[in-house]
């Protein structure tokens, strides 16, 4: 297990591993990680591919909980840090029957920007915003596809859920890591500032009142943001009316739409397209 | 609850409502529904959307089970059919604390086309072909995305899961009934086949010996088949070989790969520009 020191835990109730606990229970975990929990400043990779991508993108590794009977040898940059070596009464307690993918990794979040950091920081040209995803798997789907289809940052509505989730990143598969986010405060102002420092907002719709995405043209350097609204009830009036155009994939036949994530794929693929 | 009739059934193992047990046990119900198993020649949609387009795509109704305090009125096409209103045991028993969208509807299959009725249509111009995709989510997925982006038909390998699995109907919402599928029995066999009928058949895959789906460029009545692999092996080297071209969506920065269903909308998306 290469030359790192790993420290026995047999007790699932050792202290030392707090922050690995309640993994299972969303809610939990989203009031203890939430300003003012007491995992504040901290989120949770799983598997040895999201922790290595979370090092890569700058995160400081907390705490590793690994199975004290893995074999693969431990990352270097594990070295310096406390890797717990569960045995099994604490994986069964901390992971259940659930794969934990090998690893799991307590991060320090990093000081987060504010919205106006990054609508002004104009090396960033693509931008999705979204309002009330609040869908783990649909927020890590939707940043795994951004991250590979050249959007450069992610702006998230306050009721939307954390990109730093541990489902999310599980989804993502760390691939979002590398995207740098921020939350706005209010919908409504977020995009007015996004449109006064010359931004594009696209709000993506299915209704008809749209233009076809495959229209679009943006030179390179056009600053342009797609909007998308939740699974189900879409995007608000309020984030509508507040857009600078509105967008759609044509649907074939009677077919009526598609999941969001899926819709997103395929516009962030749309809007490169445009830019080509 | 309009005028049609239901009957009352409070005994779980009530064997009138048969078809409806073991909904949440994927292997058994795989057995029961499989060629020779009890249930063969049936499948189960949830919820009245799904319900509705399995109706729509000509589907016919073997019985109904409803939730006996539903208020909403029932569909016409429930008229003549054995429509169950299940007491609290009842539901309990069968759909647990899950949600069941307010009525499980079982309908008869439909005679099964082969790959080659299929493939000889020439009214069918675009295809998905799908290889060892035994992930219902997945699976459903790529269908209500093949839906809405104007693919045609749908050809599986026999590792593949069942289209019209309950997860499958669930997750593509139905999208897919309307659409013709067929079972390879040996994939390299089909795509030989395929191409012996004019077909070009594209394997996706993110390996750089391939060509940018965006150089694609096809007239409205060429004969195209999508070639997809399962998430994580992706396709066996042979379906790799027995395809005409390897196409790539090229990934931005450091990015690995999307998920297979989300490659899959690109992809779909892609092929209908490369028509245009």
């Amino acid at each position: 297990m290469s030359g790192i020191p790993t420290i026995a835990v047999d007790e699932p109730s050792d202290p030392r591993i707090d922050v690995f606990q309640g993994l299972r229970d969303k809610a939990l975990r989203q009031r203890r990680e939430a300003h003012g929990g007491d995992m504040a400043g901290v989120f949770i990779a799983e598997g040895d591919i999201v922790i290595n991508r979370a090092i890569a993108a700058g995160y400081t590794l907390h705490s590793v909980l690994i199975d004290a009977r893995r074999s693969q040898p431990l990352p270097p940059d594990f070295d310096g840090v406390d890797v717990f070596a569960a045995g099994q009464k604490v994986l069964e307690h901390i992971a259940g029957h659930r794969s934990y993918r090998g690893a799991l990794a307590c991060f320090y979040r990093k000081p987060l920007q504010t919205s106006r950091d990054l609508l002004g920081d104009t090396s960033l040209s693509s931008f999705v915003i979204v309002e009330a995803v609040n869908n783990p798997t649909n927020l890590g789907t939707i940043m795994r596809c951004a991250a590979g289809l050249d959007i450069d940052a992610l702006l998230l509505s306050s009721d939307s859920c954390d990109p730093l989730s541990r489902r999310c990143c599980r989804v993502s598969m760390g691939e979002g890591f590398s995207m740098p986010y921020a939350w706005l405060p209010d919908m409504v102002e977020g995009l007015t500032e996004a449109k006064a420092t010359g931004i594009e907002v696209l709000a993506l719709t299915p209704n008809s009142d749209s233009i076809d995405v495959a229209s679009l043209r943006y030179r390179p350097d056009d600053r342009v943001a797609l909007l998308l609204g939740s699974e189900g009830s879409g995007l608000t009036e309020r984030a509508l009316n507040a857009a600078t155009r509105r967008v759609r994939i044509p649907m074939s036949r009677s077919a009526d739409s598609m999941n969001v994530a899926n819709a997103a794929a395929v516009a962030f693929y749309a809007l490169r397209q445009a830019r080509s």
